[in-house]
């Protein structure tokens, strides 16, 4: 290559980063002024810089198979700003191919009516009978209080995505968090432990300890830390907060009556639980389920991680399939209910060094995606082995289906699924020849099907899906507490529902 | 407890390792002089310290739900002493039980002369005409030479056990080891690798390297380390080694016409790759098809560690229940072929971190079983998934039986395998809550099923088989060996056809 | 705290964001139209996010003891704009400083003229006659052509750095990496290795390959992959490329001879080796003797990482205390040149597994601070303990001392280096009690001291310096890359001597 | 080499087998029947099998320069049986030096009343009166027993020696564990805890679980399974144990006042931490001084196992050459005190993962060596970095001497200290190229010198020092517990004084 032509791509490269520099405030503006999420293809462009927004519009063209330049970017956003929408998720890219399908082989700025008038289409019917203007308090009043119970790993990864989410105050507000006094500098530890992280790296934002006060501060959002040995103990009016869902990350009480007594502290108004919850405590899946949080459902789970990972893969081939019988097989993580080296513990297996075994431990997983997907009662079965990773699992779907399955259109069908479905922000697919487990450290989806590992042999299959056991399912966490909330935005346009190639 | 139950358990151990030194020497003698190895349900006896016998002994009674005491063996070990066979493998236990049978109720030692009958009786007809006193050089003259070409891990185990197993100099006999000269100091680097294994421990013995004549001796075996880059430049006749099996450990090559080159070294007569042979190399899974390698089969695989361990497993289950269809997952220890951090492989996600991740790698162990089991050629698909552990793999079979299975009458079924069956030396079976994967470190047999981790779900089950892949597959590549060689011994009892209890 | 409290904080960080949003094309700007680089006490600001730049300003706070607002920075980045520099790197949070105390108490933005002038002060005479508003193309010509010759980690994360850097492209420019091939998909695979990374995570842009071309292009910089077992199969000017410098990361050659043998390789012009050279080359420390480089040394080296790592501190300690003796014991990661379970390796114990073992080995990087820091000749011994840890190393320096160390005194001294100091671009300074080895990767300093660890006795001082082995390193390879190019930016408001409170 | 060669190395190796197997029931034999420990340069020969043997005949050579032979052994033995001597620790290999010194050039067992004299005229002196022939029945009675409160790492390790060691039911007895009871399976998980070890393998022996008598039988030693909160709720007498030392694994108490409450505990009249003791509870390092247990020093420490590794080591070179000062840095495998990933601990830096980190921690390891060695008071520093390895850890002494110390000397010296010095229980030296920490697992000395790390510059040297931190240092604790029982056996020949070979 000559050196005018890498100098051209330099060019272009330099004059796209100029421009994504200048849609950055407006993207911050719809965000803090309207409630409007922006995002390309489920991935959100609120707080990036200027080469990540370059790479979601990269992404874009890799996942639809159409460009998407910043300049079209630029365009739609101005019209978003002047169409001036009701608290929304709007989709950019998609925004973008129904634009030019109205007036193909334009460009996409040159007519700012058409496009208004596509956006206005969109809006029409899924909000409050299509209005729009409608200033964001109006819609979005200031937001649910939120208190984590518990803060180990989930907690501190749910307290970093709320704070994350928290820029434009109406969404679910982290209000504190409960713990047990471990020292007497305690508050300091939480802090650093919220700061940093082995596995996740350090956090996105600022941190401040009042002491005095009692408080961490992360960006701007002001934690009250509650030192509590149990729920009766917990006063949350005492500290302003009020009507909260209470998020357990203790695992210590799996019942509802049990998981009741989180409701006798002043304050206090509901409860989630991340962790599976027995008896006849719902188990909600976000993307499966979660529609049928009625308003008395005070006490809900929010299952496990990799319950989370496979309900969303297995409902998609199911509709396509028919899923007859199946074994999921989890190579787990390990976690920290494991012992470091050799030592007692209750459970089976569990005592023995979780750094230097594979470990086999049962998992109620498999069983309880019936929980959330009774299609499938009596269905699975499920076990997991442990492995010396600290985060991401992959599950591996052992499946009999109700009529043979092509490979190519299976994972056709399932990369539709993830670009498309109502189940796309649960389901993700990748086919890469050098994906690796710490590649998914970081996903936001439930699980991440693995194309290039898929096998079909008549109506036998075997599907590979990660998940980051942590972050993935402390994303869908979050999910299931803006539903809780009511907070959870308006997704326009639609997403659109897959279908097998071939059914 | 008081304090004289407390004495008297200690005494009667005592007095019961005072016994087990005694018929150390009685143990000796029998494999020196005669090519007897005597054995308590698959545990050697040769070489044990006292409490090591004691260790196999208490095992005994776990795998029969019978006690052995040392003094039954004392008198067992005395009578075949006397009857003087021919060069066999003699099962303590077993024989003691035969004999247990025909005198009910009296001591094992009691009656010399109905010991010696018992004894006399199973040798009939095994051992040519059931002549005893046969002396041991006019059946097992020297052995054949052995030459491990490649001196990796699998070429370093190898090396451990043909050394163990040299004690009488009659077997296999390890003559020289063929290399690369990757240092100035290399003959002392290899013997040190010999000497010390991370995961493996200390070399049981004493070595010693003599670098004028280019030899390492260890436990008296002096071996001749050969450098050469290709099998055209090595000469052993040179070195007295004749009629000699070449074990190639390299896998660089494959197919016959590549593993013949090693014929063409003088000295060299037949060859066995210790990797999936392909094209129309056999591939010999000990246990499983060894009887099946004639004369003329100079070029034979062993297969891989994945497919010795599921093979065994595969082919009991299917003449108990028949095998309509499986899918294999291993969970497999990393192995030197992959990357400690992210670099360039040529083979897929091979190249990344192998300490860091889970990978995902494709593996031919299940396809593999048809060459060995031709029964279940096209019911079968695998995957492998490789995890930051150096040793013991997992083998997860999912499969689908002719026949309904029960979980415990399946288990059990297993267990009589493990321990009665032609299959015994392949396939072990424990019992264990606690069980994790390096407890498998060092299992002299192909694979170990986990009866607490068996699913059984009508027709589907799901069973796991352990494996050290390391050593567990080296002594199946001794067993083939040693069958290439004519040492196998004759065992005696003769191993007895297990059945399903319901069947 | 009540709600109030709550929502002022949280108004006040929105408001904070939507600042930071409005300098991002300021700094954006400054970069690409005038090669301005701005930063905030040695963190760049150029991509950032919002959220990072508000990080960023809160270090700063931490690190002066003085706040900055996002609102002065905005005054301060219109002024600089207005002032229209030459290329450099200017210190924001310090030129915010300077201004203040011109005029005490009075808001930075409310006398533009006040503020120009300031900043016309500190750009005189530093550069060019200290005139301003000179186009950058008079003064940032096309950049200096650089080649990666080795694609290993550090080649790697040359590339990502020197991408990253290539943002207005003036400095030196990526032109092209030479790697053996490995496989028929080597172009494939190397871009995926880019993209992907177990340890620092995934590239910060968008990556294509163009087969055809074999060209991997990453965010705009269009690199060429050209195959070569040896530099003499190499023209660089076959690809336009002319006048590079060839850093050679295969650590194959180390002295003159053996390295100049790049020069021949048509359209080389430098070389600089990633690893300790050997015999005369010069070892270069980029802040350390990194001015020494005259235009006749074509062939460099940039030492090892652990001599970049103590170098810096060492010549600290040796300026203000003086340093008669010293020990440097590294506890290091493992790298790839051992492996990953027991195998042959030509070099004392490395072959035995890095992921399971501490391991001894020799190293120069003691010695070798006397090639960069002459006064410490003969001062220096050292050792390296490899552990299993895949990235970040801890340098300790057992030292005695010219004179009597306070601890306090100590710390705060190498506080101020990492802050004000000449060596504030190699030194950084952390003072936290939960600080681990994770928390560094990324650091982009040589050596990170923590003051939590440092003990002082009288003349006898120990002093803990953790170091990111492979991208701290690599930061100070691109820092003598872009000084051999002559494109390491002039630095203003100038830094400052450091000395000893007590001195 | 040819193959009559060949033959003969095998033939001679076999007769040696043959040879050892004879003298196994003679080594027992001594044991049980007069309390005679017989050992090699340190190995104990007590139930080892005829490799293991030959493999220590093999040691004695390389440690001592002299060959021994199985027969010379043999010969040695049979005169130690006709002597019959009081209960000892014999060092075969010494007393067959002493005995070819005195007739040189002729076979040991040529003049059995020669070799008889040596031996009686070593006793003589040593051994109350030099009376040999003395009944075993007289001077070891029953032994004392010995309660482990706590069963983790270090209680279980214990166990396992305390059991190995009680073959002739004469030493410490090891009589009851105490426990919290951890779930309703409790006494079968403790015992598969000592049963399998992750580290260190399988127990050596036998283990039966009798859960009625809520016992654990190994190797004919019945263990008392004590479950309790606190040391009050605890009655020995209740289960005829009498008199007991109880070792506190617990590490919850480490003052006077704090251990004193195990005194209350009927049955317990002493008190042994495995931790560092605080206050005025003296720190006790085998070796060291051990002679200073007063019978009325009821509760003593056995220090940590850090103190354990240096303390001798320190010891030696200050007797040759003086210590000026020091700082010990340890590189430290994790324990179970730390945490798997990331969580709360009140502890600094050891919340942070520890399979994943660097982990720099506090230790008084180095200050804790004046507690046992006064004459080092004030002149040590100490610091410690956890790693991710499950044990051995490498204590780096970096030492100012009082004189000049030349390399080969001072590890000729330290070799000597380790094979013939009264710290040759404590003190191993190795002079490995190869040589990495998963070798030391296992080891039953304090520490271990590696000799090819040694640095000596003038008088600044840095020693390199490993041990086992766990197995190493519970052998410590045990010879402790043997002093405090009297039960230490009385060594033959003695050990001699060692010098510098310059002194």
């Amino acid at each position: 290559m000559n050196t005018t032509s890498y100098e051209d791509h330099q060019r272009r490269w330099i004059r796209n980063v100029e421009q994504a520099e200048r849609i950055i405030p407006l993207i911050g503006s719809l965000y803090r002024d309207r409630g409007v999420v922006t995002s390309i293809h489920g991935r959100r462009l609120i707080n990036l810089s200027a080469v990540d927004l370059l790479r979601v519009h990269a992404y874009a063209a890799e996942a639809e198979g159409v460009e998407l330049s910043v300049t079209e970017s630029a365009a739609l956003l101005r019209a978003i700003t002047r169409v001036a929408p009701p608290p929304a998720s709007l989709d950019v890219a998609r925004l973008a191919r129904l634009a030019a399908a109205e007036r193909p082989g334009e460009p996409l700025g040159d007519d700012p009516a058409a496009l208004d008038a596509v956006i206005r289409a969109e809006l029409r019917g899924v909000l409050r009978g299509g209005d729009t203007d409608v200033a964001i308090d109006e819609v979005l009043e200031r937001g649910r209080d939120v208190v984590l119970y518990g803060f180990g790993r989930i907690g501190r990864l749910l307290a970093r995505i709320l704070i994350a989410h928290a820029g434009n105050g109406r969404g679910p507000r982290l209000r504190a968090i409960v713990a047990r006094r471990g020292s007497p500098d305690d508050l300091v530890k939480r802090a650093s432990l919220l700061a940093r992280d082995s596995v996740h790296g350090p956090f996105d934002g600022t941190i401040e300890v009042d002491e005095q006060a009692g408080t961490i501060t992360a960006n701007g959002t002001v934690i009250q830390v509650i030192y509590a040995n149990d729920p009766s103990e917990v006063d949350y009016e005492a500290f302003g907060i009020v009507d909260a869902i209470v998020v357990d990350n203790t695992g210590r009480w799996r019942d509802r009556e049990q998981l009741s007594r989180h409701l006798a502290s002043p304050g206090a108004s509901r409860v989630l639980l991340t962790a599976p919850g027995s008896g006849d405590v719902p188990n909600i899946v976000h993307g499966i389920n979660h529609d049928s949080i009625a308003d008395d459902d005070v006490i809900l789970s929010a299952a496990s991680c990799t319950t989370n990972a496979i309900t969303p893969v297995l409902k998609a081939l199911d509709d396509a399939y028919g899923v007859v019988r199946g074994h999921v097989e989890t190579v787990h993580s390990f976690t920290n209910d494991q012992n470091l080296i050799d030592n007692f513990h209750s459970g089976d297996r569990r005592g023995r060094s979780a750094a230097l075994n594979m470990v086999i431990t049962e998992t109620g997983a498999a069983k309880a995606v019936a929980k959330a997907l009774p299609a499938l009662a009596g269905r699975l079965t499920g076990s997991a082995i442990r492995v010396p990773t600290p985060d991401v699992s992959l599950a591996i779907l052992n499946l009999r289906l109700g009529r043979r399955a092509d490979r190519a259109e299976l994972n056709g069908y399932l990369r539709e699924v993830s670009r498309h479905s109502a189940l796309r922000q649960q389901v993700d697919f990748v086919d890469s020849p050098e994906l690796v487990s710490t590649d998914i450290v970081g996903s936001n989806r439930a699980g991440v099907v693995d194309g290039q590992a898929t096998i079909a042999d008549a109506e036998d299959v075997v599907v590979y899906v990660w998940y980051d056991n942590e972050f993935g399912y402390a994303c869908q966490v979050v999910r299931v507490i803006e539903a809780m909330a009511g907070t959870h935005p308006v997704v326009v346009p639609r997403r659109r529902e897959v279908t097998l190639a071939s059914g």
